[in-house]
């Protein structure tokens, strides 16, 4: 009761006040925004006051991954950058089979940024690393001039621990496994293009943003015979199935009418002649697995939040190494242009 | 001698050449960047080319910190914000008696931004990394539309292996611990300063931006008994030291004609009415021990680079706690103003 109280009074200090240089200086104002806003949210037994966080240490390997966020704009529907910042990285880490531990955080916020946006973010950040299971450990803020930095950016680093017994690389695929993606595609990047108004598009699409340890738990739960696990961001499913064939040195057969595509993504990209599969997600898995475990992969994928949708979209193949091939609803087959140039900017 | 003409052949290639948006979309120009500059640079066993590095953790307690630079302008004498990057998250892992194994790195570079610049600040931060006996293990590059980032940011997080039997922090200053500080201060602000010809004064002032892992190792061979470390940066000494007088509940005492300050620096802070103790430096430590290791450790530091101009500054008293107080050169005592307000902001 007495902390509702608080944060209320927390709160409202904050209506109308916006970030100033001196909150990037340094000294007690520094301390200040840290203590309204950061350590309000991020307080746990891990979190240091002092310049380094002292942690113990994962028990095994560990996984180590970093991502800066730019994200424009950076609220749109279904998140904002806060909880992307928490997702790419947690995801980073779950890719690799690594339960994620501990995450730093380090802001650049723009002169004149408003502090009630500022919460908006962390708030964020609290939830979205709770529901992971991750302990933000550390953090740093600067401040830059207004017209330096756009907005905010953060940049997180994430620590995981390895499960042991599971090896998954984008060099690992195999003829004959399966391609299973964890939900419908294309949503972070469509939000994204809209979100910009350059086009004038009014159409219902929220981020598919989420962050996925619990779904590689669950797979991993239930087979251990995992070849790739690899998340879908920049550059979309499309550019990381031709990462793994470059990398595997095999083909990639995906069935156009097995890859799961939301309606409202689906005209989006018919109204502006773009491909799905190279628009951004940040909640979706690309998994590779011998076919004979696929199905089981899949249930497990099936009653996980953000998974209920999973599917399997093709097979790898020993024809056509380094390619992706679409075999189309009506038939025929046809090689899924090479990613390149620009695709869509500024969408993590 | 292949290696070199390969170099050679590299670095011909980037002459002229601007970073561009496709280098940030996550396709394969943003491949061609990690490799042609830094991937030549940051090569080494634990480099992941996957989203995260596989490491094994530090034994006993690891120490983790992050920070961001935007330093501006990004070059200047002395340094730049590459090599800045590497001796800021070094150090304050350092400050934790944490010697520096692993550092990732992420990018945010504006559009049009030179890559001959990039390699510059790539080659600073190899050099910089291998002198504190770091690897760089993964990171990330994103890049923002012109105007919408000022140069390049750069977020370094650093991960450290904690040295059994030494604690220090910021609240274990006691009374009769004498102060030391391991050079003459207030370098790196005096330069930044300078460098953004707002004043047009025209002094031969180079940042002391270093990296202080060995400084703090030499120490600590040659005593245990050390209650603080903390490296002054953004805020410089007198920041730290009121930041140590609050958080120890201790009085601080100085003995202003025992500070080191070059004199060209003097001179500047002369000019502009600047108090030196004030100015942000970057490779200078701050260290509270009792009095009867204070030789040992200032003969330590001025065997090592970088702190050939170790002195001890003052002590720490039972009277007046959370202040500092300065004992001036004529002998009359005066309180330090306390810090606060805008100091100089993006020095860091």
């Amino acid at each position: 009761m007495n902390e509702y109280v608080d944060n209320e009074a927390r709160k409202a200090k904050l209506v109308g006040k916006t970030v100033t240089m001196a909150h990037g200086a340094g000294g007690h104002q520094t301390s200040e925004l840290i203590d309204m806003i950061f350590k309000a949210h991020f307080d746990n037994p891990d979190l240091t006051a002092d310049d380094a966080a002292v942690l113990t240490p994962p028990i095994g390997k560990m996984a180590v991954s970093t991502d800066g966020f730019i994200v424009s704009p950076a609220f749109y529907p279904g998140g904002n950058i806060g909880k992307l910042s928490i997702c790419g990285t947690v995801n980073d880490l779950s890719c690799m089979g690594a339960k994620p531990l501990y995450l730093t955080c380090a802001f650049v916020i723009e002169e004149g940024f408003p502090m009630e946006k500022l919460e908006e973010i962390a708030e964020a950040m609290e939830k979205t690393a709770k529901e992971a299971g991750v302990r933000i450990v550390s953090g740093d803020t600067k401040v830059a001039g207004k017209g330096q930095v756009d907005g905010v950016f953060i940049t997180t680093t994430g620590i995981g621990e390895i499960t042991d017994g599971v090896e998954v690389a984008g060099n690992l695929a195999k003829p004959g496994d399966a391609i299973i993606v964890t939900g419908d595609i294309g949503r972070h990047g469509c939000t994204i293009l809209l979100a910009r108004e350059d086009f004038g598009i009014d159409a219902d699409v929220t981020s598919d943003c989420a962050p996925l340890w619990g779904n590689v738990k669950a797979v991993m739960d239930a087979t251990h015979e995992l070849h790739v696990i690899r998340d879908a961001t920049r550059g979309g499913v499309g550019t990381v199935l031709y990462e793994i064939a470059g990398q595997s040195q095999v083909g990639i057969r995906l069935d156009a009418s097995k890859i799961p595509v939301a309606p409202e993504v689906r005209g989006v990209c018919g109204m502006l002649g773009l491909e799905p599969l190279y628009l951004a997600c940040e909640g979706r898995l690309v998994i590779m697995a011998p076919k004979e475990q696929a199905q089981t992969i899949v249930d497990a994928l099936k009653v996980c939040p953000y998974s209920q949708d999973a599917a399997i979209i093709g097979e790898v193949t020993e024809e056509q190494p380094g390619k992706v091939v679409m075999l189309t609803e009506i038939g025929t087959q046809a090689l899924l242009p090479q990613p390149g140039g620009e695709l869509l900017p500024r969408i993590c």
